[in-house]
C-alpha cells in the first residue's frame, strides 16, 4: 500500500501561491510548500502482534514511506522473529541501495535500550504499541526532552460495544456467536478486543447472555503470547472475581500449558460500571463485561463518560436509527472508528482505516498507525518563499515533473 | 480564507475504501474517513500581535473553522483592545446564530486563569503565541493532565538570514537596508525578527556592516507594546554589551517616553556563537547579531547546531547557487519556512503559508499558526465501518451532496 502512496505523492501535500507582484500596498511573495521527514524514528515492537505491530509493522512502514530512517527497539517477548525480520529489513535495504542507516534494530530492556533511544538527541518521533505505563513513561521521557519529540503510543482500549434494542431482540443468537468468536480472536490479544458490551436490561438481554454463556461454555482459548501477558491476564481476571461490583456468568474451557488461556464473561450493573473504576481498566485477553443498562439513554450517557477508545461497535437494525443517530456524536469525540452490525477485532490495512483514538487509546488522538494516513504522523510542512527552481526540490518546481496533486492559491488540483 | 476553506470542505479528508463483499478469505468492510474537530480550544493571546495573534487572530479562526469552540484567555498587555474584539466576536456569532459558548473570552492572570483553562478537562487543545516560560509551562501542564492534549506553543526564534558571498559582494548596500528595515519593523516584536545574520569575513561583510551601521544609525525606534517587553528587551541587550562574546558596533537613535525601543547591532565570531549559549538566546526586540564566519562551509556547520527557527532567509545569487543547495536540506530539519533574498518579518496569510518550525519555535513543529494549512492542528480523522446513509453525515454519504473532494479506494478525486 505504502508504494502506492509513495509513488503517487499526494502526501508530499504540495501547495503553491504564486507571486503577484502587481499586488497592492505591497507584492505578495512566491509561495510553495510540502510535507518533509520528521528525522529518524524509534519504533518499540509490540509484545502481541510480533509481525504486523512490531519490527516490520505499520509504524516502520509509515516512517520509512515517509523518508524516515527508522531504529527498532525489538521486544523481548519475541527477539528470534524480531531478529529475522530486522536481518530481512536490512538486507533490503541493502539492495535497494538505501543509505547506510536507513534501518537498524536494538535489541535489551525497555528501561534502558529504550530510554536511551527516546532521549536520543538524534530521534525525532517515537512510536510505540503497549501497556498504558510502558507508554506513559515514554511520554514522559519525551516530553522533558531538551527538544520534546512526539510520541505516538497505542496503549489501552476497551472498545465499548452497544447492543440496541431490535437487534439485540432480531439477532441476539447471531450477534452472540460473533461477539464469543471476536473475544476468542488471538485468544483476546487484539487491541481492539470486546471489553464491554453495554445493552438494555430485560428478556432479551438475557437470551443474549444466555446464547453467548452456552457457545463461551464450549470454546477453548488458544496459548498467550507470553508469560507476562497471560500473569497479567489472570491476575485481571482474578481481581473482577473478587469484586462485588462483576458477577462473573461465564468461562471457556481453558488452554493448556503455561501460557493457556481462558474466557470469561462478566455482567455488572451501569451504576457499578460508572461508580467502580476497576470496571474501566483493559483486562489484556479474551475477558469481557456486559452492563445490563435500564434504557438507552443511559447507555448515551454512559458513553460520554468513557475515556478515549479505539473502536465502538454498534450493533442495530433500521428500527433502531433514531436511537443511533446521538450515539454518533458522542462517540466521534472519544473513539478512532465507529462500526455497525461488526466488531473491531479486524483491522483493514486500507487508505480509509483509523486505528486510533483519544487517550488513553493513544496518547495522540490525531493520526493513525495502521493504513495510508499513518504516513502523516512523521511529516511536517515546510514552506519555501520566493526560491527559484534552481534550488527547489522537483516537486516543488513550476513544470511539476512528479505529476502530483497540488493545491494552487487554495483550490486543489489532482494529478491525472 | 477560511471561508473558504470551509465551503470548499478539503479539510475533511474525505475517504472512502468501498466494501469488497466478494474478497477471499474475508470480504472487505465499507470504510469511511472523515476529520472532526478536536474540541474547545483554549487560545492564549498573544502581546506582541493585539489584533492579528490574539482575541480573533490565527489561531481562533482556525479553531472556528475547524468546528472547534474557542476560549480566549486575554493577554494582560491589551485588556481594552481584547474586549472590543471580543465582544465584536461574540456580536458575530450571535447575528450568525452560532450555538452558544461558540466564543467566550477570560480575563486574569495567567498563572490562575490560564492554569485553569488548560487543565479544564474539556479542553481538548491549547494554542499560544509568547515566551519560551510560558509556552513550556503550557506545555507542562498540558502533559501533566489525566487526558494530555496538544499544546501549539509559538515561542521563541532566531531567524537566521545568511549573506552568500556573490550577493554580499554585488548587493550588500541593498540588502543592509532591506535588514535594517526589516530590523526595526514593528520596533522588532516580530516573532520572525531576523536575530542572527552569517556571512563570511573579509572585505564584504565590512563593507555590509558599515552600510547597515550607518543606516541604523539615522533610525529612530518607535515606542514597544508594553514595560515588560521593553525591560526584557533592555536587559537583553545589556547582558550582550557586557558580554566578552560580542561586539556592539552600532545603535539607531533612541524613541521617547518610559516604551522607548532603541535598535542595536552586534558581531562575533563564529566560534564566539558555537561556545557561548548567550548569543543564541532571543533577545525580543530590534537588536541582531552578525556572525563573522571563515567560511561558507563552516556556516553550513553552524546551520547544523542551531536549535528549531520560525524562518531562514538566504541571500543569494546565481553564482552562489552550489553553495546554497546543501543548505536547503539542513535548513528543512529546524525551520518553517526557507526564504530567498527576503526577510522574514513579513508573513503572507495564505494557503502555503508556514509559520512554525522545530522547538522551541513551536512546541509542535508539525504544524503552522498561520494560513489555511492551520485549520489541520483543530482536527483529528474518525473512520467509519458498514455505516448506513441513515446514520452517516452528508459529507460521507455516497451521493457527495455536499460535491467535497474524495480519497476513493487512495486515489484523490478534486471537486470540480
Amino acid at each position: 500500500m505504502f508504494a502506492d502512496v509513495v509513488l503517487r505523492g499526494d502526501f508530499l501535500g504540495v501547495r503553491h501561491d504564486p507571486a503577484q507582484p502587481q499586488r497592492r500596498p505591497a507584492p505578495r511573495p512566491d509561495l510553495r510548500l510540502r510535507n518533509v521527514p520528521l528525522g529518524p524514528v524509534a519504533v518499540f515492537g509490540a509484545s502481541n502482534f510480533p509481525l504486523a505491530f512490531s519490527v516490520a509493522g505499520g509504524d516502520t512502514a509509515a516512517a520509512l514511506a515517509a523518508g524516515c530512517p527508522v531504529v527498532v527497539k525489538a521486544h523481548s517477548a519475541h527477539p528470534g522473529t524480531a531478529e529475522l525480520v530486522g536481518r530481512a529489513l536490512q538486507a533490503a535495504s541493502i539492495k535497494c541501495n538505501m543509505p547506510r542507516g536507513t534501518f537498524s534494530m536494538l535489541h535489551g530492556s525497555g528501561r534502558i535500550v529504550g530510554h536511551k533511544l527516546v532521549t536520543d538527541r538524534r530521534i525525532k518521533a517515537a512510536a510505540f504499541t503497549g501497556s498504558r505505563v510502558g507508554g506513559g513513561a515514554l511520554m514522559e521521557l519525551a516530553a522533558k526532552r531538551p527538544e520534546p519529540i512526539p510520541v505516538y503510543a497505542e496503549m489501552s482500549s476497551l472498545n465499548p460495544v452497544i447492543l440496541f434494542p431490535h437487534a439485540l431482540r432480531t439477532r441476539g443468537e447471531q450477534i452472540a456467536q460473533a461477539f464469543v468468536t471476536s473475544l476468542l480472536m488471538g485468544v483476546g490479544q487484539f487491541c481492539t478486543s470486546p471489553g464491554i458490551l453495554f445493552a438494555v436490561n430485560g428478556p432479551d438481554l438475557a437470551a443474549f447472555l444466555g446464547h453467548a454463556r452456552s457457545i463461551l461454555e464450549g470454546q477453548r482459548a488458544g496459548t498467550m503470547l507470553s508469560r507476562s501477558i497471560v500473569s497479567a491476564y489472570r491476575a485481571g481476571v482474578q481481581r473482577l472475581m473478587e469484586s462485588d461490583a462483576a458477577c462473573h456468568v461465564a468461562q471457556g474451557l481453558p488452554a493448556s500449558g503455561p501460557c493457556g488461556g481462558q474466557a470469561h464473561l462478566f455482567t455488572t450493573s451501569l451504576d457499578a460500571f460508572i461508580t467502580q473504576p476497576l470496571l474501566r481498566e483493559e483486562v489484556f485477553g479474551s475477558s469481557s463485561i456486559v452492563v445490563q443498562c435500564p434504557d438507552v439513554k443511559s447507555i448515551l450517557e454512559a458513553m460520554k463518560t468513557l475515556e478515549g477508545q479505539l473502536t465502538a461497535g454498534l450493533h442495530f437494525d433500521d428500527d433502531d436509527t433514531a436511537d443511533v443517530r446521538p450515539f454518533i456524536g458522542v462517540l466521534e469525540t472519544k473513539v478512532g472508528r465507529i462500526l455497525a452490525n461488526g466488531f473491531g477485532t479486524g483491522v483493514e490495512v486500507t487508505h480509509a482505516m483509523v486505528h486510533g483514538g483519544g487517550f488513553p487509546s493513544t496518547s495522540d488522538g490525531r493520526s493513525t498507525s495502521v493504513g495510508s494516513l499513518a504516513i502523516n504522523r512523521f511529516l511536517r510542512p515546510v514552506s519555501y518563499q520566493d526560491l527559484p527552481d534552481s534550488v527547489l526540490a522537483p516537486e516543488l518546481r513550476d513544470a511539476n515533473p512528479w505529476n502530483l496533486s497540488r493545491r494552487i492559491d487554495g483550490r486543489l488540483y489532482s494529478n491525472p
